[in-house]
């Protein structure tokens, strides 16, 4: 058996998440079923670096299998995309060692969120960001993120109460704010994020933007421990599950 | 009866093209219905500068339409998006002279259409450009273009054998191409194009581009004054109404 990692990107608009669901269109449904039919009938699991909920879309998600087939790595992306549907696409196959894990051995994660700062709609960004039409102070928004990056943190806040990992302390090394036009991207890098954490930061920070908070307010919210003194989750459509890192990042 | 312009945005992905048709979802139909619901189930007939095809997009389309109401500019465009599907918007809306004909008063437009030149699918990039795969010369590309530039031409050859109209001759201004990474953009300034022109003249200069042709082929295929002699039709999908110009253009 041969162990592949490989990089994929999905529009996420049609899928129910990631993760395999009864009845249900997933990533990995699409993955494991045109996997199944490359090795006549035979299950082939699939893990990631982490699921993605219905609606967010992945730019870099990570997935490794096992397979007997010994295929040339660039043969691999052309024989998958052949098979899968297209919204749904392999990047890049390697070769690697049957230790690898695309989950266990990630060492970072970089997330991006997209906000359509415009009263009017834009029909060609209604699937790919959040539009937010009304004014934002991003000194404040900037300020505030500040107090959430740089050093090990408890995100029990940020997180949603279904979360089942037990450690939620996280180190968030940098939340860029990239500003081109009227699209705000929100660059989050960081060791890793708990379940609906990016969103929720985005939901608090914007809740900051409008004056509704102040940017102090953050280090308050932590020391909580409890995701109801956060602000709203930000809809799915403006997340994009941008890299996985396997060695250093930053 | 007060006359108003509106420039529109669609995604056309899901749109069976721009004109009324039984029983198909088309953008004017869904416009007629909204403003029809706005004006207590009576008839507002709309005219655009021109229609699109199937799965054509456009980012600054022009209509106009009569109405008894009054009411102000911005107020239309909130009101007209309100009741709108969001693959259409509206971005702007004006009082205009009852002599103003979206159609017969411009006097120039812009498309463009999106290549995308990889190997590799992008999920992101599936409605809104065409993949192209292959080795292409764009200096020999360019070179094609120019022969269709600049002046008064015959486009006989270059529009679908199904056009009404009679004078088949256009000049184009300019043919830029813009490209950023791996996507390439033909950006088509001309005073009129006639029934898939844009996607013909593409499709041939992806056929000069591949060396299936040479650049002087355009001269003689101008000359031939039949559809047969040009390339094929490049896809809906790359293509966008980018502008509708009413006073002078370049």
């Amino acid at each position: 058996m041969q162990r592949y990692k490989a990089i994929i990107a999905y529009d996420g608009t049609d899928f129910f998440g990631y993760q395999v669901q009864p009845n249900k269109r997933t990533v990995q449904a699409e993955l494991e079923a045109v996997l199944a039919k490359m090795h006549k009938g035979r299950e082939v699991k699939v893990s990631a670096s982490g699921r993605t909920d219905a609606g967010v879309h992945a730019k870099g998600q990570v997935i490794h299998f096992d397979s007997p087939l010994l295929i040339p790595d660039d043969k691999w992306v052309v024989a998958l995309n052949s098979l899968l549907p297209d919204d749904l696409s392999i990047l890049h196959v390697e070769k690697v060692s049957p230790s690898f894990h695309a989950r266990y051995d990630a060492v970072g994660k970089e997330y991006r969120y997209r906000l359509l700062l415009s009263k009017k709609r834009d029909p060609f960004e209604r699937k790919f960001s959040y539009r937010y039409p009304y004014a934002l102070d991003l000194a404040a928004m900037r300020q505030a993120s500040q107090y959430v990056v740089g050093q090990p943190l408890d995100f029990t806040s940020f997180c949603s109460a279904k979360t089942e990992v037990v450690d939620k302390v996280r180190t968030i090394e940098t939340i860029d704010f990239l500003l081109d036009d009227d699209l705000l991207t929100l660059r989050f890098v960081g060791n890793g994020f708990l379940y609906n954490m990016v969103r929720i930061l985005v939901g608090t920070l914007l809740e900051v933007g409008s004056g509704e908070r102040s940017p102090e307010d953050m280090t308050a919210i932590l020391a909580k421990k409890d995701r109801r003194f956060a602000g709203k989750t930000a809809p799915p459509q403006g997340l994009f599950l941008w890299k996985v890192f396997y060695e250093k990042y930053g």
